[in-house]
């Protein structure tokens, strides 16, 4: 029988909610009544300023402006401007940022110009528990252009670094425990030994602030569907240092990134800047999404945008201990400077656990083989979510209804 | 001074629509009021149906349904499902095309995996004339394999072929002058020295139809914003013949082309079929357009579509000869069998003829040097559209209009 004397109580998360300086941009979220939504590091909410503003884009500028709207409303300059609105998420200038394709093209794109600015070395340098798709595309980029793709752990990625290697890609956040790398060290070494580091900021950006240009990073990588609230399948964004941009040679050049586009010449001539990264014709109803999307984080500074997110990790925590400390382990680490936005808990039936929680309105995912995931978004999850949903699990681990969940999703009826 | 005593009128335009047995067709699209649109091979019109269907896709999927939308709203099937409907506009099984990434993602991936299918040859042929993204992103692959890159002439492709040729890579009809290759005669001469035939259809699906199985063709890509309506930037289709899927080999692999996507393994499985061409999570806004706006297409035969088509540019290049004969050269090809859905004119001038009409409300397109473009959507071009164009056109050419449009445009006020 878990212990069901709460301590902190629901008062205490009203009164933390109470003192939330972020707490009014809950409104500008579409959270479903009823719906304790922990999985935004799955994919966002929705920001409800995108629906009025998609169809807009649809009858103003599609249906209405038809050809004309490239320039009259400015469509080919959207792989830029949303760029322009994650750059202060991210820390680095306005203009350093395009965002286009899928995170896995943007890796693959990335991966292939940084490791053509090391055309001397011969490894890549991947930690095993990375997200899958970071780990094939840069198989591929490996075999491309004969390199050795190099394992490390996540625990030491330095000792797997020497003057071999070309390019360091690490997750900052990693997917399934939460846990965060220290950006600036893992930076400092590979730099020390000559290679360039690539962040994959799926699981930071829009939660955890960034610090690129502060740490010295070339590249990055990142999602919007996340935190970022672009909706299901937006476009990545990538990131170029500037001392390496007009060295980029990226192997999806397209006529968005030549010099002179409407030239329609043979040759390709990339054009200057980040922009050289553009592949073909933009997408801009996602663009559009994710720029409207994006205005949830105005006005707010990165010290506040921690803060809130911390204190969400940290009362989630604190109440499993005090209430379910027998039966799950945290595996994300509780150390601040290690922990991304989201909190992972380890049992043998967290399938289920999750599958019941789902039922009763708690939606967070499970990962497998053991791993129940919770994320904070720190612009719509309240102190108060974080406790009831520790409540509802708690009444899921009483009741054993894991059993019957894992029974009813493994079986179902129809 | 031009001839203006019209021959066929306008009396022959009406008539012609109302035989036009696709004439009911326009109503499902938004065509602005005063506007003739003759650059859908450019970015297809509205369809009615897309916002409202997008509104129901952001609120209800999005907003309500969250994470659990992938499978209860089957998001994850979407590049499937929107490739069924692609389908039978280019003739093959509807499980056989798959729609993701961009244009020139969907070539390179296509490209790779076909050279790696003949891996004891060197070399990939591509028309000069080719869309320059083709070109780019040709060039890219020939690098990254080792191979080379071979240009032959639009007009006599079977010269380059020989048994040293991996990949013939063409596209169906040029985006300059409207031409049009014979598929299967071209086809069949790729495989006669054992190559392999990639169709690129951006400018005929949708207003050509294409029978890929009926010629043999291996692979094929085409584009869904211009004939295909789906949307400024919306992703493009990549189709490969059954025969060839099980040996695909893409360098673009991403978790969502695995065969057990959620399992999160390292080690890179392809699904079976044309799904191991997926990369990353899929554009769910775009492919929903882009689904929605192909329902516009039930029920249609391809003789009908083509028939409408080539009704339409006969009338057109009809109108230019008795009116404008002297002053214009069609450079699209008369023959049927040689023309897709656009008529190319070209003029010294051509440019500021083309601002001259947009200013008029008839908008077409420029390519330099010197051509202007129209293209004729079958589903939502009239005759009687093609009549008043061509009549502008005779008052841009008598009144000078085109001085002062290229000078107005080149030099402008604000």
């Amino acid at each position: 029988m878990t212990n069901t004397v709460s301590k902190p109580g629901r008062d205490s998360a009203i009164a933390h909610d109470a003192a939330n300086p972020l707490r009014d941009r809950r409104d500008l979220f579409l959270v479903p009544e009823g719906t304790i939504y922990l999985d935004g590091n799955s994919l966002g909410a929705l920001p409800r300023a995108v629906p009025d503003r998609i169809r807009e884009v649809l009858t103003n500028e599609w249906g209405d402006g038809l050809i004309s709207s490239w320039n009259t409303a400015d469509w080919i300059n959207l792989p830029r401007r949303v760029g322009s609105k994650i750059a202060p998420l991210i820390g680095v200038p306005d203009q350093d940022v395009w965002v286009s394709d899928s995170t896995s093209v943007s890796l693959f794109k990335t991966m292939v110009a940084a490791c053509r600015l090391r055309p001397d070395r011969k490894a890549i340098v991947l930690e095993r528990a990375t997200f899958p798709t970071d780990g094939y595309v840069a198989a591929s980029v490996a075999r491309m252009l004969d390199l050795e793709l190099r394992w490390c752990d996540s625990a030491d990625p330095v000792s797997a670094m020497d003057e071999d290697v070309a390019l360091v890609s690490l997750t900052h956040v990693d997917f399934r425990t939460g846990a965060m790398f220290d950006m600036g060290e893992v930076t400092e070494a590979a730099h020390h030994v000559g290679a360039l580091m690539l962040w994959d900021l799926c699981h930071s950006a829009g939660a955890v602030p960034v610090g690129l240009v502060e740490h010295d990073v070339d590249f990055a990588v990142g999602c919007t569907y996340k935190y970022l609230n672009g909706g299901p399948g937006s476009p990545a964004f990538m990131y170029v240092a500037r001392r390496h941009q007009a060295a980029i040679d990226q192997p999806l050049a397209g006529w968005m990134g030549h010099a002179r586009p409407f030239d329609m010449e043979l040759g390709y001539e990339p054009v200057e800047g980040v922009g050289r990264l553009a592949s073909g014709t933009p997408p801009i109803l996602a663009l559009s999404a994710l720029q409207a999307a994006l205005d949830v984080f105005d006005g707010i500074d990165h010290p506040t945008l921690r803060a809130v997110s911390l204190s969400l990790t940290d009362f989630f925590i604190e109440l499993v201990d005090a209430r379910l400390g027998s039966q799950f382990e945290v595996i994300t680490p509780r150390a601040h400077a290690r922990r991304g936005s989201q909190v992972s808990l380890r049992h043998d039936q967290a399938y289920g656990v999750v599958q019941a929680l789902i039922a009763r309105g708690v939606i967070g995912d499970f990962r497998t083989p053991d791993v129940a995931r919770f994320g904070f978004a720190p612009l719509y999850v309240s102190h108060v979510d974080v406790y009831d949903a520790v409540d509802h699990l708690v009444q899921v681990m009483d009741g054993e209804e894991f059993a019957r969940a894992e029974y009813a999703t493994r079986n179902p009826v129809t």
